[in-house]
């Protein structure tokens, strides 16, 4: 499990960062990439990386500026070009779909796959399978936004080799069945159940990202524990009035809430165009001094879930 | 008056070539910047060019294939986050407008100038003041296309300074008078009629921009006796069935309507992913053939015009 960021600025484009982007790469544990929002030319950072449209099976708006969708129906449309069939799954808030099928619809685009929209009026659980589940919860922007919360769900622990040795069980086809928790029986009688040679269930991964918002206390929910939160952080803390005002957060507020909900690393995105270059390093300072494993992030970068 | 290619691939952005867009800059004959189709990310290939955003004033939309048009919101977006406030004129086929307000409407965005629609349903005139008038023309493409035509007005002649010289007028406020076509008297009494001391007219530039389509007729009245001629080039002639196909055409096709209609020069851009780097030189050799003052652009190039 792996986040990489396609776009860290705020706002408008600058050379240096573009407009809000987000992958999670869950491509052991599911063959699968999942966005987080599509600014403007998402599709040509992504020609930089190693992500593959086809696979991008979901992707979650957080709210419907301009700097966060309007990447999408190019998307889209390169996803279906570049050989992608499968559905993928939209979510976002109301509207993101009449602004889908509006693009497309003008264009005369035919996707060759077929778009679910799950558009939100609430918070609360959104996605729910047999290994991750996600749970949106509403931020406190100038017009809806919502955070997500993905949580992968306990994996099966590791099969006790050693044990088996004990039982003088060579390696073969019975290492399967007994790691799928079947009961094997042995040539001399003995039954084996697969969950005596299984070792504890391993805890899953928690992965939630905060995108535009003011503080607000549902923030605390989505980032409990967590082992990555990724959050905007338009500002510094010497700036929280006008931080205010723009409906944003600061460094500090970041890092305050990840200390408080104790997630074990923090990474910094949406970061002003006045923080050009190394100057937004400040802004990981600032945030440091409350919350240590912290990071402001550039464009491209790459962090496995969790980081140190 | 130049040309600046912002995107010269086809179908879909690519690492060497950008999505469709032109820019025409007509800084000293207006002070304003006109842009020929925007595809996605047409903002971000302005951030590496000196074209201020505020001074585009007019655009043409070929077609609203997704690639022409995916970057419009966020192109009005920004030049309105820089300053941009003039009005905006927007021409192209029918659904234009609605692609724009809905992107605008679902984004909450207010842009903070006004944007004047034209939308088109025919050719024809389609703009014209006392410098420049605009011609559309209808291509062949498998949605409606456009094609446009430029046309300078021709421009006052130089002021004669020799034969002021003969009348023994020093250079001075009179200079400017007569240049502006005045009756001035001399302290003798003379009368002297600028326009006796203006050269004959300049004749205007002409330049036009063939998008997406094949090769039909009216693109002969589009770039007749054009200075330059911005074609799409999207196959060689080895693949004409195929640009027939799909309703493009083949750098040849270009080449014969450039010398068929004595233009001064040919630019060929909307080229296909499959000529990667110098192998589109290709097309530009294949054009040579027919029409020899061609060249194949690549992002970001600028042109003069007329260009040798």
């Amino acid at each position: 499990m792996e986040l990489q960021f396609l776009g860290t600025g705020a706002g408008v484009p600058s050379k240096g960062r573009n407009v809000s982007s987000t992958a999670l790469k869950l491509l052991d544990e599911r063959n699968e990439v999942w966005l987080f929002d599509v600014g403007e030319a998402t599709q040509h950072q992504i020609l930089e990386t190693n992500i593959r449209p086809r696979k991008i099976a979901k992707i979650f708006i957080s709210h419907l500026h301009g700097d966060h969708i309007f990447g999408l129906p190019g998307l889209l449309s390169s996803r279906a070009n570049q050989g992608g069939n499968s559905p993928l799954e939209l979510y976002g808030p109301v509207g993101l779909k009449k602004f889908v099928e509006t693009s497309l619809g003008v264009t005369g685009t035919k996707l060759g796959y077929r778009i679910k929209y799950i558009e939100l009026k609430t918070g609360g659980e959104i996605f729910n399978d047999s290994t991750f589940s996600v749970y949106a919860g509403k931020l406190e922007h100038r017009i809806a936004s919502y955070g997500y919360r993905v949580v992968e769900k306990p994996r099966t622990g590791e099969l006790l080799v050693d044990k088996l040795k004990q039982f003088n069980i060579p390696n073969g086809p019975i290492y399967g069945k007994l790691k799928a928790g079947q009961v094997v029986t042995l040539p001399d009688g003995t039954d084996l159940d697969g969950k005596d040679f299984i070792g504890p269930d391993k805890a899953g991964k928690i992965v939630s990202i905060i995108s535009d918002t003011r503080y607000t206390p549902e923030i605390d929910h989505l980032v409990d524990h967590a082992d990555v939160v990724v959050h905007e952080s338009t500002f510094s803390e010497e700036d929280k009035k006008l931080a205010y005002s723009y409906f944003h957060s600061t460094a500090s507020q970041a890092a305050r809430v990840a200390k408080k909900c104790h997630v074990k690393g923090l990474l910094l995105t949406h970061i002003s165009a006045r923080y050009t270059g190394k100057s937004a390093l400040l802004l990981q300072n600032e945030a440091r001094k409350i919350f240590n494993n912290t990071r402001v992030v550039k464009d491209f970068d790459i962090y496995p879930v969790p980081f140190n």
